[in-house]
């Protein structure tokens, strides 16, 4: 047993697990990399004064820490291999705080979204942001990755929705960043900062949330096919043309829409067939819902509107079904770009020529309210030893084409996963040179050893 | 004339102006406080290449730069002194782009927000974030201070509408941050973190900007009275905690409100009474007026709604009326404190009793829809032979007690006007020692010479 792990017992007691089974799990994600080999240990934290003292424990003996929530991200920014200790906030799920009157909540960042969202509702509040995982994602992980989800067009990304963060750095100091008030401009944004910074910065240990009331009114479900994917994007884009602002506007493409129909034992779509999904809601939810309809209908789309809720879900239920889907096909690599809204229609042409240009399938389903869309790429691969399938390097080449056409029509690599270790070799090229040594210092601020969540982010 | 302005002048020809007005108007802004001398030079920047040419210029020859808007800053964050070149981006007043398929406008810093509303008007666009300087004050400035306004509570504030800025570094090197699109997540967060920076880190040049769609509907405007402020600040925490959204809900203590009348040669309101002056919009606006006024009837107030436009405007031109009335009173420090939303009653019994304490009149109007309270103490004193008025050491010290009752009460020391030179003896006691150093740090690696403002914020 090493003496980093011998220093963690020592301090920790069993909040130490260095069982195999449980070493293995933190080597991955849901991204379906791994690293290379399993970590030293996996600490979990119950307290604060645990990350501190893990912390004091890395800064002692320069071992590498990475932050664990769920384990549930798509890009390995929380993979924990050799030499490195993985630092669970899992366990960390307490609500500490909730202020109806103030609109704010403090939790631990351990506790799952849909989990604090379901206690929220009792006082009719809500925490909007809401990653497709929220039922499985925590509240920290969300943070760390600046998540984003179904309702950002309309209810903003975790940024907007957190007030303050309490931050152990990696000498295992605890800041409290940012505020509990609705404003607040005492000095530089660093609330801001560690939202998205993928654990490479700090420990988030604690969170000021800022919540909505619940939607009052009823939502209204709108389904709408078309013949091709290229229609259904100008049909989206013309949504948002028009001003009319939906709560959730999901596209399917052909290829993902066959295969969620197949796993569903649903009759198939014709051939080509892409799907638009929309929920109004508030109080102009109904009229919305109409005017949505009729331009979606004048744009060659066979709509159906629903305002039963139980049939709303039936519907949400396909779009629901991707994943699910995703895994009968094969092996698939989850992609993650994000261009401006108007773009949406020529990004799904470079996915096309992308596609026959590699002789790959590449489904894509799209958030098309915000343009953030997820191409799957689907290879098949055998597990090595260990029992991690690796992304053939033509898969790579062609999520390198993706990428470079996003950038070339105004977007970005990543809108809501994050860069973690599979996107760090493309960060350059977003941020620029300059940009990217400017922020690889500013993480060294924070920790100037180097030991938080190395070879993510900004390794290349 | 120095070396330094001999060079800018060969590099620049008529952007740099040194007529001794030019320079004096540069000492100041809004806040009655002033640089103790004049700055070397006013450059008033065209292009991003002129401010490329002008940081440059400065880092060759280690000379401080202070960049400055329209000078309507109230915390002196923008006031250029001795051997300090006042860097003007006034000029630089270009909307480049308005796209309203994607909802952004592409502008340079130098644009007054309320022209810049004015033109996304005609595109049914809406630029939210509205300080009360609105029409006065550019977005460049809005985004240095990370300024708030009427609408923040409903509508957010200035950091939830920038998706980019354009940045030029200290050594002229031009960084490109943010993105395009409604997510995006690939590094860290710079954009945020130069919002509210206050030209610490660099000179903002360019913003990309989410819009919003105007708001159908009607417009109600409620006005309440009370008999005492407490009363009134208790109602409007009540209207935040029955989960009632108010777009503007504006509070008045008695010294403000008979100060307006008196200055509108209004009727004067029965001592203490306090008014709420509140709009509700968009496709609820009617039902949400008429249960606010319920509300505020059964807790005593006076109500009076309104549907017309013209007495909306007239009923929040009371409002609106504060400074020029603050300004008929005496001379006024501007204070900006901001609290939880429940704690906006125990806020005024503070401020009441630092008033019994010092025996001065303290007039408050507050932001009540997010807790943003602007305190003004008034006092007598005489410009010096510069024609500044210097804040009177008790006056500072009042100040200085308010500013813990706030932090006492979960709030913060600036809301929306910035820390400046007038707040920077405060910083660290909101933020910690640590955390004051950890931003200082990072403000040297954008910066490292410490020319971009010093003396402003992290100065103590």
């Amino acid at each position: 047993m090493s003496d980093v792990v011998a220093q963690l017992r020592e301090a920790l007691g069993d909040r130490v697990d260095t069982d195999p089974a449980a070493l293995q799990v933190a080597r991955a994600d849901k991204s379906g990399h791994a690293a290379a080999s399993a970590p030293l240990a996996v600490v979990r934290a119950r307290t604060v004064d645990d990350v501190q003292q893990t912390m004091r424990i890395a800064t002692r003996t320069g071992t590498p820490v990475v932050a664990r929530g769920a384990g549930t991200g798509l890009a390995g920014g929380a993979n924990a291999g050799a030499g490195e200790i993985a630092l669970s906030l899992r366990e960390m799920d307490r609500i500490v705080e909730v202020r109806p009157d103030d609109l704010i909540a403090v939790v631990e960042p351990g506790i799952l979204n849909g989990d604090l969202d379901r206690a929220l509702a009792e006082y009719g509040l809500w925490w909007a942001p809401d990653p497709a995982s929220r039922d499985i994602a925590t509240v920290g992980g969300n943070i760390a990755t600046g998540a984003g989800g179904l309702l950002c067009a309309k209810y903003g990304v975790v940024r907007d929705a957190v007030l303050g963060v309490d931050l152990v750095l990696a000498d295992g100091r605890l800041l409290r960043l940012g505020h509990r008030t609705v404003k607040g401009v005492t000095g530089l944004d660093l609330t801001s900062l560690v939202i998205g910074s993928e654990g490479t910065l700090g420990i988030v240990v604690g969170a000021t949330l800022k919540l909505r009331r619940r939607v009052p009114g009823d939502v209204h479900t709108i389904a709408a096919v078309f013949p091709d994917v290229r229609a259904a994007a100008e049909a989206s884009a013309a949504v948002t043309a028009a001003g009319i602002q939906p709560a959730i506007m999901e596209l399917m493409d052909a290829a993902c829409l066959a295969a969620v129909h197949a796993l569903l034992g649903m009759q198939a779509p014709p051939a080509g067939t892409a799907q638009l999904t929309l929920q109004t809601d508030g109080p102009a939810s109904a009229d919305e819902a109409e005017a949505i309809a009729e331009l979606l209908r004048r744009r060659g789309g066979e709509v159906a509107v629903s305002a039963d809720p139980a049939e709303g879900e039936r519907l949400l239920r396909i779009r629901r079904s991707m994943h699910p889907a995703m895994e009968t096909l094969g092996t698939t690599l989850i992609e993650d770009v994000s261009v401006p809204r108007s773009a949406l229609p020529a990004m799904f042409d470079e996915i096309a020529r992308i596609e026959r240009a590699y002789g790959i399938v590449i489904p894509t389903v799209a958030h098309a309210g915000d343009g953030n869309l997820h191409p799957n790429f689907v290879f098949d691969a055998e597990p090595d030893a260990a029992g991690i399938v690796a992304v053939p390097p033509a898969v790579w080449d062609a999520a390198d084409e993706l990428f470079r056409a996003a950038l070339r029509l105004g977007g970005t690599l990543t809108g809501e996963h994050g860069v973690g270790v599979l996107k760090s070799r493309w960060l350059a090229d977003e941020l620029g040179d300059d940009q990217w040594e400017l922020q690889r210092q500013i993480t060294r601020v924070f920790d100037p050893a180097g030991i938080l969540n190395p070879g993510k982010v900004f390794a290349r």
